[in-house]
Parts: C-alpha cells; sequence; structure tokens
C-alpha cells in the first residue's frame, strides 16, 4: 500500500497509533499528536509545541513566491498553530534544506522575512540548522506558551454557533492568481497575493477568543470543510455549515464566480480561526475583533461526526470539490504547488 | 555569490547576525545559534531545544539504509545535542516529508525506529507533521531539559586536557563500508553499520561530566577537526592534538589502514562527545564511564582558535584533508551520501 492510497490523515491516524507507544512515567503531556499543537504542563502554565514544513513544488515554487514571503509563510503557518491553542509565541528553531546553488542573498531575503514576522508577533529565533539537498524544503518548529483552559479541536458541543474570522477561499485564490496568472486589476492581484503569502496569524484573536470564555477552536489551514471536520470528529459532535452566509471576500466573489464557493469551502491555507461559542459570546468577541467575524453553521449532535452543507432555504447540498487539502491525496494532482 | 562558496558555517554565521535582532524584551534566552541546542531559563531550569534534518541523496539513501535505522537515527543526532549541553530529552517534534509512492510499510518502520530510540532514552514524540515530497526529508526537533550550569562550547580554559567518549571515524569508515561495498567479513560490517547508522546519543555521559564539573563540550558531528575547531571558537583558545593518540577501533585501523586517521580527524557522524577537564576529572569520569574515554590533546591559549596536530615525537604535521564535514563544501562531493 502506498501512503498515496491511505492519504495524509490516515498516515498520522497510524502513525499516532504507534507513536503513542513512547510515553514515559512521569510525562506532563496533555495534547499530543491530533491537536493544533502539542501541549504539557510547566510549573505555572503550560508549553506548546508545533512543527510544519513547506516544500518546493509542493507547497511553493520560486516563480511564484519571493525568498522573503517564505520565510515570513514558513513562521506565520506555525504561529498560526500556536493561535489556535489560545497561545503566544517564544523561541523558534528553523532546519533550511536547499540547493548548493542556491544564492546566498535568496537565503539572507528569507531569513528576513522570519525576522520581520518574527518581530511583529514577539517570536525568538534561537537556533537550526542548514542542509544541503535537491530542492528547498523549509521547516520550522515554534515553542509557546498558554494557560489552561487551551483552545482545543475536542471541545465543541452540540448547539453552538460556528464561526470564523476573516474571510474564506482568498489564500486559494492568490495561489490560483499565481499559478494561472490570471487576469485580475492590479489591486486585486496583490491582494490575493498577500494574503496566500503573507497570512498573519490569529493570535491576539487566539486570546480575545479566550477572554470571552470560547474553548474550541482549530486554525483553517486544509480548509473550512476539512477543519471542521476535524474539530467534530475529535469532539464527538456533527455540524452544519451554511454555505450562503461563508464569508468571501469582494475580490475573491467577483474575480470567481463559479468557483469561490469551492474554494471557501475547501481551498485551504487561510490561515482564519474558526471557533465554537453561544451567540452572545460571539456578539462580544465581534465587537472586540478588527476583523470579521462570521457565523457560518452549527454545531450539532450527530456522533459521526457528519457536516451537511446547507443552501438559503435549509436544504441540504453537495459541493462537488469539498475534501479540502490532503497530502497525497489523488484528488488535489491539479493544483499543484500550492 | 552562491551558497557552495561560502558553506554551511559561513551561512550560519551571516544568518545568526540577521536573526539575532529578533530578541523581544522579556527575553530567557541563555544560548542561541551556534551551540549544541539554544536554552532558555523557565522557572526552576533550562529548557533546550534543537533541530537537525536529513536529506534523501546527501544524508542517507534508501539502498544503504533501512527506514528503521532512519527513524532511529533521526532523533539519535537530535538526542546527541541535548546530550551535548548535559541536558536530557523530554519531547520531540517529526516533521516528515515524503514521496506519494512511499510504501505506508516503509513509513511504519521508520515511526518503529523512531519508538524504539525513544523509549530507550526517554523521549516522548508528541506531535509532527507530513508533506509529500520529490525525496525524503526527515526533521526532527527535541525539547529537552538541564540545570545550571550546562556543558557549552564556550567554557573550555587553556591548560584543560580534550577527552573524548568512545571511538573515532567508526561512523564514516561505516558510510565507506555501505557506499562503495568494501569486502570486510561480516562481523565488521555488521559493526561498522551498526556505529554509522544507529549512533547511541551519548545522554548518560553528559550527565557523569557535569557531575564530575565538566563545563565544555561538542557532540562530534561533523568530525574532530571542525567540531573541536568550534568549540576554540567560542571559547577563543587553541588546541593542540597528538594524532597517535585518537581512539580508532581495532576493525577501522585493520580495515583502513591508510585512511583511518584521517576518518578519526575528519570522517564526521561520531555523536561521541568531546570535552575539556582537567587530569583529575578525566580519572574520576573514566572510571564511572562504560565506553573508553580518551586524552586527544590540550587546550592552548591561542585566542585565533588555531588546531596543530601533533605526531609522535610532538612534532607538529599537517593532514591533507583535515576539513571535517560542511554541507555546501565543495572539498566533499566525493562523499555523497553520507
Amino acid at each position: 500500500v502506498k501512503v498515496s492510497e491511505l492519504g495524509e490523515f490516515g498516515l498520522i491516524e497510524l502513525l499516532s497509533r504507534i507513536l503513542g507507544e513512547t510515553k514515559p512515567s512521569g510525562s506532563q503531556l496533555i495534547l499530543g499528536i491530533g491537536d493544533d499543537a502539542a501541549a504539557w504542563n510547566e510549573n505555572h502554565y503550560i508549553t506548546l509545541a508545533t512543527t510544519d514544513t513547506m516544500v518546493q513544488g509542493v507547497h511553493f515554487t520560486l516563480e511564484n513566491a519571493t525568498w522573503r514571503e517564505l520565510g515570513w509563510k514558513i513562521l506565520a503557518i506555525n504561529l498560526s498553530d500556536i493561535a489556535a491553542m489560545g497561545g503566544l509565541p517564544l523561541y523558534g528553531l528553523v532546519s533550511l534544506a536547499l540547493p548548493a546553488e542556491t544564492e546566498v542573498r535568496s537565503v539572507t531575503q528569507l531569513y528576513e522575512g522570519m525576522v520581520e514576522i518574527a518581530r511583529q508577533f514577539s517570536l525568538e529565533i534561537v537556533g537550526g540548522n542548514i542542509s544541503e539537498a535537491p530542492s528547498v524544503v523549509l521547516t520550522a518548529s515554534v515553542v509557546g506558551r498558554g494557560n489552561a483552559p487551551l483552545l482545543t479541536r475536542s471541545a465543541a458541543i452540540p448547539g453552538e454557533m460556528i464561526a470564523v474570522t476573516g474571510y474564506l477561499g482568498s489564500a486559494a485564490a492568490g495561489l490560483d492568481v499565481l499559478t494561472h496568472q490570471l487576469q485580475l486589476n492590479d489591486k486585486s492581484v496583490s491582494f490575493l497575493r498577500e494574503v496566500y503569502l503573507r497570512p498573519r496569524p490569529r493570535l491576539a484573536e487566539g486570546q480575545t477568543l479566550l477572554k470571552w470564555g470560547v474553548r474550541s477552536a482549530i486554525d483553517i489551514s486544509d480548509g473550512l470543510f476539512q477543519d471542521l471536520g476535524h474539530l467534530c470528529k475529535m469532539s464527538g459532535v456533527g455540524a452544519t455549515v451554511r454555505i450562503d452566509d461563508l464569508p468571501i471576500h469582494p475580490i475573491v466573489r467577483d474575480g470567481f464566480r463559479d468557483s469561490c464557493l469551492d474554494l471557501a469551502l475547501s481551498g485551504g491555507e487561510d490561515y482564519e480561526l474558526l471557533f465554537t461559542a453561544n451567540d452572545e459570546s460571539i456578539a462580544d468577541i465581534r465587537s472586540e475583533m478588527e476583523c470579521p467575524v462570521t457565523v457560518v453553521g452549527e454545531i450539532t449532535g450527530d456522533k459521526s461526526g457528519h457536516i451537511t452543507l446547507l443552501d438559503k432555504k435549509g436544504k441540504a447540498v453537495v459541493q462537488g470539490h469539498n475534501k479540502g487539502w490532503e497530502h497525497f491525496s489523488k484528488a488535489r494532482s491539479d493544483t499543484k504547488a500550492r
């Protein structure tokens, strides 16, 4: 059996079973494989740790992204995991694999992008590793800090509303624009490029969610449909999503009339936060956050983790492509280098 | 300028200057880029963090190594960094990039190798990441714990003896045997393969060093000559090394008569500990450690960090190839896939 047949999430499940056998006595682990970040108890707080990788030709191409943007993004996607736990970042490690013919200037720009985001979000880059490789592979690990209760994927409760920060589908639209050189006006292209290549981790927003009593959240890296699915599965609940309520930016709505719904549902890489809460909390949260906060559906008691998409009239609809991003999935062979 | 011209260590120096600009207020960092692991203060102890990567075709080939051996080794080389600080490991993250056509069974074996070493050294694997990639790239990050004073690269003092644990050059001999299918007897091949692919991190030995008052150590990943050079540079000292005193295993001495000295000086990947101490401490350490402990030279007051190699008669000698392993270095193009 090839990993392409099992898929990324099947593989993670298999491996978490094998790796679950390593718990030493005295372990202070609270959350291991399966949430946005690992979490363990220190004396007076919780340490969070996460890692993420970007591979040339799979996650990016050097034609579509500048080195500086890549430096920003490899840290942004890790910081987003810390945000989704309600934590704040402290220290980062960077592992860089790159061809010997890479220009030193390119690597300098890569690190300048890292320094830029590190400064904005108070991350200190404290170490790393550089190796030769046939193509570019960027890996970062971020250690952060949180306090109990954390935001987790496993705390959603039937009856809660499902809300998201910001807009959905913009990053995937940005990838589409860069990959296919779509003809949009300069302002739109620049907006979409920024969203796709320089996502802003929702760290302050994660803090606001905690403040207003939110317990369950996930960052949307693989698309709303898939990430909500992870959250439902971990919480043992189901969900309904009203597709007409999905927050789609006007630029995406105008530029991608036929596909914007698919992009919003399963485009991925938005790095927005999806969370569950009651109406009252959401009103408080909305009044405090600078970004849009949109209710897109509701948590149900369906223990199978099923997500039902509803149209304007409340009728169940089936989307053609609602799987979201999954590594090794054959379905995504048409979207290279996202 | 290409990174191949600047070399791995020139690149690390350049980047540590750029990344040094990220220190936020309230940082508890003790050691950043430049030692075996980063270190920062927690309330009652020091947290250590390190990351290391192995790239297919550069650090290994799937012809020469089993997946299980690779799983062991990617964690072993990270644990070795924790050992070199006098720390003990706690939690590990694993980032795995691999082709879609990889067999699930291979990945299972990879993780079984990780579980094996994790259990032996009380490491808990708590998270990670799996991505598609054109070739295999394995990255692990390990978080550990230490107490002040740590073992560092910057604490060597003129007049101290330089000692190493175990044997030098065996791992490089192992690589040579696997790469060139050298004709040695089965016992020798199996010994050398084991040393090269399943190095044992010197964690207990690091604890023993601390117990007997050692302050300066480094793990030998790039070869004695290069790693001693890093230690000298960070400590602002020089060194003499008596090449006839280098501990070379009889199997390596017999099988590699012409090259064993070069292998011991600059073969790399031994993952032994090099440390500095006075005679008395070394005697105590030797009596307590199960592995050989060999004095190979002396720290000098030469502030340029120069290392002088001495022959049996105390005469300075120049070795042909004493650079050690460096990524992007042109000198090493003859030793692919180590």
